[in-house]
């Protein structure tokens, strides 16, 4: 009898974290109180604390769930071979390229910005921004490796101007979907890639 | 016996647009409740009224002085007689590369979260985006009229990467500070702009 009842107190989180990606997406983060979140899942507030002993740790779930997300994309990659290639899509896959990246990113944002003034959210948000860190830096220590244009690039420099890149994009691809649109991020992606082969 | 009040009127509206930001800076945005914004700027809940008839316009009043800083220190800035060093002078003047500067993009960040959910600060977030688009392209334009290297730039790719990378350092410098310092900032954006010079 034990079984079904984790099975569902995982199921139950899970939907919990859905239910808050869609209360944030909708009102924002300010109204993903316990209660607005437990309406939207059809659970009573009571029956809230058997799956969150805090709000907080709710909200870091709900953040984890996007991080593991973008985690399992990355994971499942399979490369084409070519490393330049290699690397264009796998920067796409950090960008709001389509509806599910971009609601992701939407409730990214919010995130974020209550990171600032929560604890509890700020070391899962810098943990993420470390794994993005790390894949960007990746993607240019193997540029200086393997491509005879890149030899003299600075990955420190390389690395954060491609990081700071591709999270202003995602911004104003969230902000202005009518001004930035997809095809635009992927001629700048592209250029940028192409000026580092050029460097 | 009219002027005094309507000073008055001014200054209490921009005395609750600082207890604004100072709620929003140590509380986040979810915590700048009419309430609280009140008890920081020592007034009643009811006196509210008589400043600002909704919560939303008291928050996009506090995002308009922001963006009217930004705006009065572009205004002054004065040209150094060398288009590089212009451009470099007045792309430092949009990142926290110090604290007075800090603490308007954490304000801001916050804002442009709340903007996403929020009609009546979208259209003033939008035109703030627009004004930043504006300046930077101008810094385009002018390169590529000016510098002999730069004649064969696109345009709309280099204001919209620039744009991006802008924002982009902004957001790590305010959430990762021990990591994006100003000085790497400074090199990021120099290597930049370099970069342009050399295509």
């Amino acid at each position: 009898m034990d079984m079904p009842k984790i099975v569902d107190h995982k199921k139950q989180r899970e939907k919990l974290a859905e239910a808050t990606w869609r209360v944030i997406r909708r009102d924002g983060l300010e109204r993903a109180s316990v209660r607005n979140i437990a309406a939207e899942a059809g659970l009573s507030v009571g029956s809230m604390r058997h799956y969150f002993s805090t709000h907080s740790e709710l909200l870091a779930f709900s953040m984890k769930l996007v991080s593991n997300k973008v985690n399992a994309q990355f994971q499942s990659f399979v490369s084409t071979g070519n490393l330049q290639e290699d690397i264009l899509q796998l920067l796409y896959e950090l960008l709001p390229l389509d509806k599910e990246r971009s609601a992701e990113m939407e409730v990214w944002i919010a995130f974020t910005a209550k990171a600032l003034v929560d604890p509890a959210l700020q070391s899962l948000s810098l943990q993420v921004s470390n794994e993005m860190r790390a894949g960007i830096s990746w993607m240019i220590d193997s540029l200086i490796q393997y491509e005879p244009g890149c030899s003299h690039l600075d990955a420190k420099i390389e690395t954060e101007r491609l990081l700071a890149l591709i999270d202003g994009l995602a911004l104003h691809a969230i902000m202005q979907p009518d001004h930035v649109t997809p095809e635009l991020i992927r001629s700048i992606v592209i250029h940028h890639l192409q000026s580092l082969l050029k460097h």
